[in-house]
């Protein structure tokens, strides 16, 4: 199936000069507005021009979720229809399933040996992480190491450029500092180091203006969201709560409202107007509510309508799911066997 | 070619009364003869009444040699050639390596997500090994995480009869705990527990009588030492410090010469002779030096010469360890199946 692909009549010069990209999300829950913003539209965008790869992470997901596996395995079908109904092309994009190369829990064996666990220890992101998780001592052994992991998805597609926001700079270090570890042991440059895609655009904040999105706390927008949850999630939305009466100024910083219409609404001008509007007094929460909750309807309801249909073919989409993770699996070989290659494993 | 394997006559009755057995070295150094009396021998014996697997663990023997992976690499076919001239045989046997069983790798990443960190660092063996190789905080993270990947190979296997010595126990006792999890995660069982196949032989001391044997103390005879390495290890061997002159009484405790005689020795009448002997005074330690090197040329010269015989033919070497690991491959991806089921992720 993947031999189709190699007989693609573009010239080879064209495909090597495109900039090795891997993305991807662990499948623990749908996706929402945040990654929409923060990811989404910009894989759209950049698989025209490089050459992606998104991965379905699925055995991460389990590193703090094994005790309740279908929060992962449930969520896999829903991230790929997600990917798949916001315009993410799989003639495009190689869309495939961590736990379906075996590429990658080999690599993250070999790397395993060249990480000390003081470094691990050490990681500001795994650091905050398993704070904000509650774990202290009792960490399962594979969320410690799973920036190891991380490295061996990075390196296994030879990945030179991740997007990532500015909390996961030290996962690109760790993978950066093994890259350099195996070469260093191999005597040449086997595995290419990798530099971060900071994203411009400002992480996009929970409804409730609080926390991190995310679907336990209610406070996200997922792409699949009905009518009525996104009618829900708008009407609770935060603005500021001393714009007590419609005719008193109200502010725009922190006002979530307004931090969406500028994500979101396609006029800017009229979200400009608005804004003065509403400083100047005589604006309304509900009348600004209004008018992005029409606007996130507009927005959602093709999303939703794709994801639907998309979900309502199981079948196709894990054919989808299955190609891809064809071909990156031949394609995570290749650089397993290059590792191996330095260990001097490569017997038969 | 694993097919012919299950066209076999053998009624299946038969097959599957077998006790499974999973044992194996690292690949960090030619066998010595602390591993013939320890395990060689009996493996011998076992394969005949057992369904015995031995695997060459160089991702193993890398987790404290990444720096110097030529250790590991060199002597893969040095510990298969040690294998076949002491007599195991590969259609008794299952003979394979360990980095050639990707289902290994995928189940330690699995198993990595319910066993904690502070877990890993309660085990003794590990703490043991940490300090004696004085890693401290440096250790390398597959050096503290190996029990997890030794519980992958055993489950992988559905081994219920392991070959320890007591000091691995701790190992057995983590693989258990990994096993009621995953069944537990899963609702029934899945992966089988293990117990411990406890030698009856002491542990063989080194030459010198203090340290634990190895190659590079100089103080173990390998397999294949030449005869002039035997003569060479047998005349330094420890005696009784105290036993200066020929006609004093000597000391048969902790005297290394009679220990191997013990342990080698074809005629036990003689050697109870010749201690009986040595007590009373009388019989000097050049004449139990050559009577014990007598008895070692002649058990290790037709060892070395099957030993060299193997070796001169590296291709037959290589083709005996990819049809074992071929077996084992089909073997321990089923397992691999089995858990990712209970996680959920047998999509395709």
């Amino acid at each position: 199936m993947t031999t189709a692909h190699k007989t693609s009549t573009q010239p080879i010069s064209h495909t090597a000069v495109k900039t090795t990209i891997l993305t991807g999300d662990r499948a623990t829950g749908p996706l929402h507005l945040g990654h929409y913003v923060g990811s989404l539209k910009q894989r759209v965008e950049l698989q025209y021009t490089h050459d992606q790869t998104v991965l379905v992470a699925d055995m991460q997901g389990l590193t703090d979720n094994a005790n309740d596996p279908k929060k992962v395995s449930a969520n896999i079908l829903n991230v790929v229809a997600d990917y798949l109904a916001v315009g993410i092309d799989p003639e495009l994009t190689t869309i495939c399933l961590q736990s379906q190369l075996p590429a990658l829990a080999e690599l993250t064996m070999y790397y395993s040996n060249v990480v000390s666990v003081a470094r691990l220890e050490r990681n500001p992101t795994v650091k905050t992480e398993i704070q904000s998780k509650g774990f202290g001592r009792s960490i399962p052994t594979g969320f410690l190491t799973y920036p190891i992991s991380q490295a061996a998805d990075i390196t296994a597609f030879r990945a030179t450029c991740v997007p990532v926001g500015d909390d996961q700079l030290p996962m690109l270090e760790q993978t950066n500092e093994i890259v350099r570890k195996i070469n260093n042991l191999a005597g040449k440059e086997i595995l290419v180091e990798c530099e971060a895609m900071l994203s411009n655009a400002s992480r996009l904040p929970s409804t409730d203006g609080k926390n991190k999105m995310s679907k336990s706390m209610g406070n996200a927008i997922n792409l699949g969201a009905s009518e009525k949850e996104i009618r829900q999630a708008v009407k609770s939305m935060y603005t500021d709560p001393n714009h007590l009466r419609i005719e008193d100024p109200g502010q725009i910083e922190g006002n979530i409202v307004f931090t969406y219409l500028d994500a979101f609404h396609p006029d800017q001008a009229l979200v400009a107007s608005l804004k003065e509007h509403y400083q100047a007094g005589g604006l309304g929460d509900g009348q600004t509510k209004k008018v992005l909750e029409a606007c996130l309807l507009d927005m959602l309801s093709p999303i939703r309508q794709r994801r639907e249909r998309y979900l309502a073919d199981k079948g196709e989409l894990i054919a989808v799911l299955r190609r891809g993770s064809e071909k990156a699996r031949e394609r995570t070989q290749k650089v397993l066997f290059d590792v191996r290659d330095v260990f001097g494993l490569n017997l038969f």
